[in-house]
């Protein structure tokens, strides 16, 4: 099975690992796939994005990571994928991740899979990561340490 | 990818068929586990449930059907499965299911892989579809053909 | 607009009541149907409840009470009604009216119309208001004066 | 009963036809409102939603169309409406639905008629629409003919 | 503050443990009271539910532990208690939880504090935890120590 | 019990007050802490919002106002409370309250207690309350009357 797990990670989040390390186990070949929004601003730049994800998925080899724009389904039959992998942290996500998977259904005859992310990492997302960080929250223990350089500039220098 | 749909099928809907076909497409083998629950008495016989299952998969190469009694975790590793699969027909089966699979992680690190439910079924349930068979509903849209039989036995017979 | 409010009313509360007058108004024709569910025990009997809502409704002049036995969908072509009403209290109550609404909608072809119980009630369930009678609590407030003396008969004899 | 439809309409997507459809075979008069929000930039200007709504629905006698500003409890009183009607998609419709209802009924004794949408439609909203047209994605299926031209100027011209 | 923690405790998890030793803290006094309902039957006796949580919180100072019949608000009126302290696991527990606090604000003034049930415990419940031990499943990292002869009688033994 | 209840408050309503009220009755001493968020623009000035809450505020004996900047948990050390008050309404609330109790639990192993929001105030919001204003509606009966002033600016002067 080769999926693609799609995502603005900005930034990635131990969430988001723990969902990319246990699709990794069940697929052949697994794509990152970083969304380049023109209409939305993010808060990293796509380099920067991508940079921390290959960086936190280094030693998975069935790992690989790249940008796309437009609309998923195109990104499936591009990557000849067989479905999507996507995360839900509680059932706050399900009403979003429903209707994303019944459109992909409808659009494209693309399957969405569902893994439920660990418990310990249900409450986070990368917008209170950031939230957080700029307020000088220490976040240290919800983002890969290869995302710590990104958030705490300074203290790496 | 290995995977096993477990589930009481007390009967098999429409809308459980929808998930084994397009669970089939995703795997290797697609094993569907009909739970024989001592504590709980199940409307159709095992063996019903069996039947009805295997004549409405029969095309379908990949799926064997199977009855299982005792915990979803010991079926994985008596299987060799790599991941449970699961259907959600909308939010109001989130908490159950994410209360499942969360503990099956926790008991034996087994995964739950779940997909959305085809929207022309989601308000089907096997509950639904007996309680309105009992009232003399017609249900005949909303279960394969091998299942009318059972619910209907005098028209059939 | 002939419509039809169905029900176990075990017994009728004030949100049920709420329910009614609001509908009432926007109806030429309301019809209270209480379910006689011959599988299910209810906690009144099926004249009580219909004595205890007759008594509740007598000032409305377009509501008509009755009993009935089955599905929804037979009652409302028996009565040659437009539609069914149902009330929702919270969040709560959304998957079951959704389920029954969208299958009565294509056993039938029959339309389900919600109105959002007033607030002060929103708490209210023939359930919970059993369980306070019979454990000594006051429910004077919560139900109409005619359930009175079916849930304190000795106060009332 | 005379029944008023609000919302934004921006544009008006299948599901809100059906709304449209079923609330018109329940009422004498509809009035399908169009909300022009000084405070918000709609997508398309309030003429071209009236326009793409008022041929949807052209065929249906006892459906009328206007732009409103404002309350929609001020909008009833003065096209002396009985009652708002509402669709809701699934449970993620239901808050905001639950407290504008209770608002319009604290603000101006307002009552609010809900329908579900229909299961084909309830993946479907307004802003998914747009922002896949504008991806280039195929939402040919997803709104009436009507609006087809202004989702794909060129393709009509 | 005086606070009263009602449940069925059958039996008590690491879930409410973490909710006693948490509301402990806040508390001057925690009393922790079992329900012996005679409508419904308990999987264990009200003296093993006393003597689990006895046990399992004897180094907790000002915690008592007792059992009760009838409503949470006498109870209260008995303790002279300030309020109550209810743990939500998830959104799962909302609706019962909300009802429940409303029903006894209503009732008898008495306030309900809610605490968030610790993540990591967050799918527990008594009764997954018996159905569990019951196939045979380890549930001994989700229950207190005291609780484990209980549930494993014979390794205990 | 020494309590910090945080919000935005922009502007006060009848809602929070309430929770004010009754939090005020179960700690020693209860803080609100307005947030003043540099990055999100409030419609009500920090002064004006401080001063809202002040007169609606002045006849609870054990109730502080100040405003604040940054985390939740820096201004529970400063002031050595002992936990945050929250509020929820409704479900809808159920979701961000989870998370951000979760977060304050595991960054600074702060405690987060919540109340119930009397079922009249349920579907009050402060954006509700302005937009309401803004459109000319009567939101009297919402906020507290030292609020009016600031919402019906010309009619007060």
């Amino acid at each position: 099975m080769k999926a693609i797990y799609p995502g603005s990670f900005d930034p990635i989040t131990n969430g988001h690992l723990d969902i990319i390390q246990r699709a990794a186990h069940l697929c052949t070949e697994l794509i990152v796939a970083v969304l380049q929004n023109s209409e939305k601003q993010s808060y990293f730049l796509i380099e920067e994005r991508l940079d921390m994800i290959k960086k936190a998925t280094q030693n998975l080899k069935n790992v690989r990571v790249r940008s796309f724009e437009g609309l998923s389904v195109e990104l499936c039959r591009e990557e000849k994928a067989d479905c999507l992998i996507r995360g839900m942290r509680d059932i706050g996500d399900f009403r979003f991740e429903w209707e994303a998977a019944q459109l992909n259904k409808n659009l494209g005859s693309i399957e969405t899979l569902f893994l439920m992310t660990n418990t310990q990492y249900a409450f986070l997302s990368s917008s209170r990561v950031r939230e957080i960080a700029r307020l000088g929250g220490n976040v240290a223990h919800w983002v890969p340490e290869s995302t710590h350089k990104y958030l705490f500039p300074s203290k790496e220098g």
